[in-house]
């Protein structure tokens, strides 16, 4: 197909096209003039992956480059792939070295595992408990526990359905998942605050 | 106790004490002498509730103030001013109407009701489930049911443990908690992906 047809199809401008081909996100399309270019189905595939995570992600080109070397020159298995991925979507201030710690014995008692080299999202976590922790707010017994068990449900259906197309494909779904879905999970959480905080008045009016 | 203390219980400073008093975020104290007043537990607690809606959830110093007064002069039971409080937490955007209603439709089918004046957790839903479409994401049957039920059972445990001392506490504990504890949620769920991918590499091979 020609630049025209790519960029109809995949809904992003072809001047979007052409930087993205500057920038080597695209691979270039097969010579056919001077001037001219043919573009496969690996590249609309390709290129629906980039506006994916430039867009609807907000990762910066380089970023996204370092993705797209993952999926071109993969270490492992989808999910060391994702594992990468997930280093490059979770940036991660500095974290007290107990606090780290601490977080790692509890999320070991989830019978999880915190491999090295993949620990952005534990970092990450270690950091939201130490906000938590500095704004006066006690977590009660249990709770974090809870967060686990609907967590690892809800993952686990995620992880059902990456598609087995192409490693392009399963990145794209996985990392889309993992970043779109989240301000739909807190919306669903607000509401389910509000359901069950209705349903159970008589259970936690105070005095 | 003198502002001197009140202040430094409650890990205040005298300054911005001074400035909640003339914002009228906290009541004035009981005059001892022309340039001195005493205060009260109520006064420490009321702070302890300011700081964590200002600095903790980051509300503005009107919007603080509407909650004071829901706190004040409660419409109803704590759950109706956790509603209210609600929308004051939940700025939305405009919604298409088709999708509010699809989106309302959707929650209903979870059995979850959706009282009029207490929508923004809805057009919060809306609105993200509107954004996901415009990146393209298609989300696999059955993950938006499976959010419900993982939220529902996180509220649940949220929610058995609002302290009862007061409402002034409930609120305060009620609206930390959903707004300080989103972060904690989200990072577990990325961990909960690792592990899910990691535990499940087989099944979600590419090929």
């Amino acid at each position: 197909m020609r630049i025209s047809e790519l960029s109809r199809r995949a809904d992003v401008p072809v001047a979007t096209v052409k930087f993205y081909l500057r920038e080597g996100l695209l691979p270039p399309g097969e010579l056919t003039s001077a001037t001219q270019a043919r573009y496969a189905d690996a590249h609309l595939e390709r290129l629906r992956l980039v506006r994916a995570l430039v867009t609807g992600v907000g990762l910066s080109i380089d970023s996204t480059r370092q993705v797209l070397a993952l999926i071109d020159h993969p270490p492992g298995e989808v999910a060391e792939v994702f594992g990468a991925v997930q280093q490059l979507l979770t940036p991660t201030d500095a974290v007290d070295p107990a606090r780290e710690r601490s977080t790692r014995t509890l999320v070991e008692q989830w019978g999880w595992t915190c491999e090295e080299g993949y620990d952005a999202p534990l970092r990450r976590l270690a950091g939201a408990l130490a906000a938590v922790d500095a704004a006066g707010f006690e977590i009660p017994d249990g709770v974090l526990d809870r967060y686990a068990a609907a967590m690892h449900a809800v993952a686990e259906i995620e992880i059902a359905h990456v598609p087995r197309t192409s490693l392009s494909e399963a990145v794209r779904y996985m990392v889309l998942g993992s970043v779109l879905m989240e301000p739909v999970l807190l919306a669903v959480r607000r509401l389910a605050e509000a359901q069950v905080a209705t349903a159970s008045e008589e259970n936690f009016r105070p005095g």
